[in-house]
């Protein structure tokens, strides 16, 4: 039998609990897994008085987790602090300047400072594992760098802000506008406390950040990600898009073009039939798509004290078991820095106008698109509301940039009631 | 940079030739992930002249498996020939003999040799790795033994067997009877040179079991698997199912209950809108419940050139970087030996029975069942069809002994004018 693994453990929220109570309950079991025992040595925390439903009462206390990162009798820090710097980072940097291995939970450090803390921990010879930072439950950081390992991967997609898709759920079928939902997902506490990491697609962003480095080879950039939030999606393009055939989703894509590298996380339609269209409340859904494996779906609950503590629990057997990888799958210093695609592939494209009731308003419109060179692929003009008359336009496949010169003409016809909506149409 | 890992090919049909396709081609992109060239040296196969589309004059050619998997010059040897003994079993002992780790997609090798192999393989220190052997390009047993290696697996489901799948999907979308789709299948070289082994359920009946072992710690003990094929299932079923809101898969289920381990590769209907039940054409879709992760539902490409590959791919990367488990995620040794469950957990049945149109006939059937303890959920009877009037039952939660007693029953009440259905309900 190998000696135990020692861990600290800085971060007891609802997922460092999760983590102690598995530990504590299951044991035996992961014991006959790994060969060896797993060990919580020390916890650190804000507040050494909360009740957090465990027993902590065997483990020293650190009131520094970067004093907890530095301890001799520890040999796997596990952060689930959160946050890109501060306290999280610099215990991380700790851990690792005193050689020890790292888990972390922790998307938005690693999106930030991913590649200088891979660097650091290969150079010191330590893991550095980030499971539980993407999509909680679902196995996708260890799918995509060892199961997939053998594919060269051209497209990464998922649905991987679990409260958006609450909140985008819950609009359709409770036919309630944004704000109303988000005060709901607010009160049921499902938002973190700048909601703007979620519904602003931030925290997703990450994601698909760290999943790009992995399937490309390239050092993470969340900084070309193209972000754009759900805050602006209304309750009629939901309507509309399903009488289109569409479901709208916060969908993140990556993939690399000969133009570059592009990552997006932005509200996109999908098939209503798709299985990322039929994804429903807060679960995430992570697509990989490779030469070899074709299309593989992975679906699960994406955040969440047991789907957390099972990814983190992941990386702390891979590593009592002496299973190490660098960080984004391959030597941190051989990733490539990826050119960023300066414009997003040609697609189809959801477009809703309100237009005034006047002859030849619709005309203006389609001859506009047409100079433009946007065909129309099923267009739908429902009667009069108010003051206005809906159209829904899906477009063949066709440039963003033509879309918005389009779109910055029609506003000058005077025949548009209303600012006109663009979504593009994700062909999963 | 590590010495080259050098493989030696046995089996040369569209996996093998798909796994040096991939080698061939993105040798760049596999050495820098893995750190170390990957070199296939020698290859075997019982045709040395057939053209499979990829250059094999750089290898060394063996007529003889076992031979092969001897050699001085390969460090893995990968078994690509098939079938649960004869020269596939003879070439892996031999491999393992010399000490050669060993990667395989040979399910039925593995499903009944599995415990004994695996042992060898860890007295010899050597890997015997089998990802392909179990719904092709989805990384399941990666997902299983290690991304949710800190659960307590509760249950395992799965749809394993394409063919199946895409036969139950064409009688239901063609309105075709099973002998007209079963025919098709075997047409476009869906089916085994041995039909039974997909349509019988035996295929996907090896992959459950091997799941099943890993998820409980088990040795697999595929002789314990209660099997039932597709064969009786009729378009009528699939249509009346469709109306009760089920679809009919051939579905594997594995938990351990308070009764004992159940594994069960058996016809079950599905609710028409979960995963399970939209699963269309030839996927697979695996779903492994545990205590912390919940439901994680996999989906993809259950067999095929490039999807296999990818995984016989993904094991052969392992060993390249070094990463090495046990053959079932834990030591052979250490694995116990099940109790079989004697009966199924009770579930909601389907019963489909055509009734002779005689006043009192539906009377006679629900007393049966009452006196059974069965209780009805939902019951419908459809109008005369020919001689008979079609009557379908969904029943509450019941044991499948009751269930059959009260068949047993009908027979002697002289109402029924066909054999009666019983199809189980799964919770999914």
């Amino acid at each position: 039998m190998s000696p135990p693994l020692r861990l600290g453990i800085a971060g007891l929220g609802t997922v460092g609990a999760g983590v102690i109570r598995i530990l504590q309950q299951d044991a035996t079991l992961l014991t006959a897994r790994t060969g060896r025992a797993i060990e919580i040595v020390a916890v650190s925390a804000r507040n050494r008085d909360k009740d957090r439903g465990v027993d902590l009462s065997a483990y020293a206390w650190e009131d520094d987790p970067v004093a907890l990162a530095g301890r001799d009798d520890i040999d796997l820090f596990i952060e689930l602090m959160g946050g890109s710097d501060g306290p999280a980072k610099a215990a991380t940097e700790a851990a690792l300047a005193h050689g020890k291995d790292v888990v972390t939970a922790n998307k938005a450090m690693l999106a930030i400072h991913g590649q200088a803390l891979a660097l650091q921990a290969e150079d010191a010879g330590c893991a550095l594992r980030f499971e539980a930072a993407v999509a909680g439950g679902i196995p996708v950081v260890k799918c995509l760098t060892e199961g997939l390992a053998g594919n060269r991967m051209s497209r990464i997609m998922g649905v991987m802000n679990g409260t958006c898709n609450y909140i985008l759920t819950r609009m359709e079928t409770a036919g309630l506008p944004y704000d109303t939902v988000f005060q709901e997902a607010r009160d049921l506490g499902y938002l973190e406390a700048d909601p703007t990491l979620d519904v602003g697609g931030i925290d997703a962003g990450h994601k698909l950040a760290l999943l790009a480095s992995i399937a490309f080879g390239t050092q993470v950039d969340f900084g070309n990600v193209t972000l754009e939030g759900i805050e602006r999606i209304t309750i009629e393009d939901i309507h509309r898009a399903k009488d289109m055939g569409f479901r709208v989703k916060l969908l993140g894509v990556a993939q690399m073009t000969g133009r570059g590298l592009e990552q997006r996380m932005t509200p996109c339609m999908v098939p209503l039939n798709s299985p990322l269209g039929r994804l429903e409340n807060a679960m995430n859904m992570v697509v990989l798509e490779g030469s070899a494996c074709g299309q593989i779906v992975l679906r699960g609950a994406g955040a969440g004290e047991g789907p957390t503590a099972s990814a983190v629990l992941s990386d702390v057997i891979d590593i009592a078991r002496g299973l190490r990888l660098p960080t984004f799958g391959q030597p941190a210093a051989s990733l490539t820095i990826a050119t960023p695609a300066v414009a997003p592939t040609p697609a189809r494209y959801y477009l809703r106008l309100h237009l005034h009731d006047k002859p030849g308003a619709l005309a203006r419109i389609a001859t506009i698109l047409g100079n433009q060179g946007i065909s129309i692929d099923r267009m739908r003009q429902y009667g009069h509301e108010e003051q206005s008359v809906p159209v829904l336009i899906v477009t063949h496949k066709t440039n963003r940039e033509a879309l918005n010169i389009a779109i910055d003409e029609f506003a000058g016809t005077g025949v548009l009631s209303d600012n006109p909506v663009a979504i593009r149409i994700e062909n999963v």
